[in-house]
């Protein structure tokens, strides 16, 4: 089976606001095992409101509206379907009573127009609205289905997964299971020249690699009858694909590089400290995000000046001057001076040139050093960056973030 | 002149990630006075992308696509789009070497499949990409425009904004000219309540405010025959508003706030120093985005430990015991610390609670406390701020920005 979303309202066609409702159902569909082969997004006008419909009547076997239930005019999404389906609204005496109780909860008087909300389609399945006022509706017919569903996601999430979900699970067969390995260090197409024989060959489940910024995601994705049989295909594609990447699959599903990192600071008990130049403290602020982390995380130190080195961590001023701020040594330095004044296991040091400006032709903007002090050894890696100066600064504290993972899991 | 955008990419259709480029393209569109009617995702499939290209060919003067421009097989836009217009993919000799330049400058090895990124329609206008590998394209053809973009935003946007924009405005009558005024520390409702008469006398210039995470813009629209006019008609109502608002509007534009202050310190020379708790860095990382900023922000410490606070900022040990790390009394302190021992103008402490763990009755989360030490005064704000951590974090971010703001332009 095949779905198509239509999402209705002039708000997003203006770019007001972002289309996230498309993106909650495409997920549960998939989840579903039903393929979703169009997102749409048209306007509150009655025509080409219809000629989307019709048009998706035809390629798809559900069709699923969100928005345009509103109680004002320009609201007509149902008014449309109905008349497409041919079939007449009728009031819902039950929804009309649960608006009056809705207005009525909020100490509000309910304006006239609100019933209109109450009216729909001829023998559709009503969704009730736990959240709002605007009843959704299912409807099944010459063998389609066509759901319409309110706007705001609060009252349309609730009412798909509770009133929809069950009924299209129980008319679909296959399910659909994905999960996803997350990977950092290897570009997107070296990964697919890595993996092209095992992607190639597979049908089911199919391999899908993404790259998002200086990451590479692959989505394993199983259509199987029960659950049992699409893990077990996904576990044998899973085991192929881990053995060729190795270390560079930091994860899976939602987690981040620095979640990842940051739990396995916690689970080892492992203390650290970081002192930033060029990253002006986003490594700090990636590894903060995790609850929790301030039994490990002890203190970051950003130090932009010289002086700050050299008092905060003991860089010493010949180094500054023989070798400069952004150098390997100096990096060195930062991370063994943030260990040792931390008193903590592990210190990481950044120090480099994010531009735009500051860059020479032997110090480049994008030069960045990352180095790690530990009690037994110290080391110290060269990133040559390009991008601007959010870029030079994210993907350095990603490299920073991969460099303590890969230590920690050594 | 009305546009269709069309994003192309499984990814969507999966729901692994939002269409936001289809948000950034309509408002740019609306910009310009031309009408989007339709936002439509599609996966990358020959076909359906066939079909989805031409019903949008018959309605749309504009298509604009995103995505499906990479190194991967299943990267098909361009092919498909050619082959629909009848004209043959040609290679670009200056886009392979931009390309392989990309490549050198990240000392990274060109894999043979980005070579399949430098063909590109016969006659074409090439938009080249600052950002990225993934060259787009402009096709003017039978008195349609069609667009290629890269998925990615950051590579899609300047692109859009650098190389599409000027042609598309250059064929466009009626101008479009819109500012956006941005504003920090009154809610949109209140915004909209004091604003009522002006926005509703208001038909040429529109004024639409928009809520955005602890901010609110307000988007000042005219149209008219000429960009004098229009710059005109909107000074007037900007005064206006500016007289209202007084010093809540904090920019203009895409300016943040982070970058308003931080090119406050730099115009008036003044230095600062930053100790933060809960935050853990995040304000110092929003401080260091802007380029330049390194000659005022002279260090920014991350205290999470009791220890790192006594140590590095000189919060007394009593202090902590009595009042707890988490109050004014030791956000004063940090404050004051990190402004002495930084030898600087303004030191800023934050000190809270973020969650979700750690909040008690009396001290819940999302009690955060931002202090601000001078020369001469020594002042907190206490905050009660809702939401999760990420949003907490953001928010206490956010209002010490501010905080330093007011301070500057007093």
């Amino acid at each position: 089976m095949n779905a198509e979303i239509i999402a209705v309202g002039t708000e997003l066609l203006l770019g007001q606001i972002v289309n996230t409702n498309a993106q909650f159902l495409s997920l549960q569909l998939s989840q579903l095992g039903i393929d979703v082969y169009f997102q749409t997004v048209v306007g509150d006008n009655h025509n080409r409101l219809k000629d989307t419909f019709q048009h998706a009547l035809n390629r798809s076997d559900i069709v699923i509206f969100t928005g345009g239930l509103g109680p004002t005019k320009d609201d007509l999404t149902k008014e449309t379907i109905a008349e497409i389906l041919a079939l007449p609204l009728e009031l819902h005496e039950e929804s009309l009573q649960r608006i009056k109780g809705f207005f009525k909860s909020i100490h509000r008087q309910m304006s006239h127009n609100n019933e209109k909300q109450a009216y729909l389609p001829k023998g559709c399945t009503v969704l009730q609205n736990d959240y709002g006022t605007a009843p959704g509706c299912l409807i099944e017919k010459d063998g389609k289905i066509v759901v319409m569903l309110p706007g705001p996601p609060r009252e349309m999430k609730p009412m798909f997964n509770n009133y929809v979900f069950p009924i299209i699970r129980s008319e679909t067969s296959d399910i659909i299971y994905s999960k996803v390995l997350r990977i950092f260090g290897i570009g997107e197409s070296s990964l697919e020249e890595e993996l092209a024989d095992i992607i190639e060959t597979q049908s089911n489940p199919t391999i899908a690699p993404y790259a998002k910024e200086g990451e590479v995601t692959l989505r394993i994705t199983a259509k199987c009858e029960n659950e049992e049989e699409a893990q077990e295909r996904i576990q044998q594609v899973e085991q192929k694909i881990r053995q060729r990447l190795g270390i560079t699959v930091y994860g899976e599903g939602e987690e981040s590089l620095e979640e990842v990192v940051s739990n396995l600071l916690i689970q080892k008990g492992v203390t650290i400290a970081a002192a930033e130049s060029c990253t002006g403290g986003l490594l700090a602020e990636k590894l903060s995000r995790t609850p929790g982390i301030s039994s490990c995380f002890n203190r970051g130190m950003i130090t932009y000046s010289n002086e700050s080195k050299v008092e905060l961590l003991g860089v010493s001023q010949e180094t500054l001057n023989q070798y400069g701020a952004v150098s390997e040594q100096t990096a060195l330095e930062m991370a063994k001076g943030v260990r040792e004044r931390s008193k903590v296991d592990v210190g990481i040091s950044i120090t480099g040139i994010a531009g735009p400006g500051g860059g020479s032709t032997e110090k480049p903007v994008g030069l960045v050093y990352v180095a790690m002090a530990t009690e037994h050894k110290c080391w110290c890696q060269t990133l040559r960056l390009a991008g601007n100066r959010e870029r030079i600064r994210n993907m350095t504290s990603m490299r920073a973030l991969d460099m303590i993972r890969r230590y920690l899991i050594s």
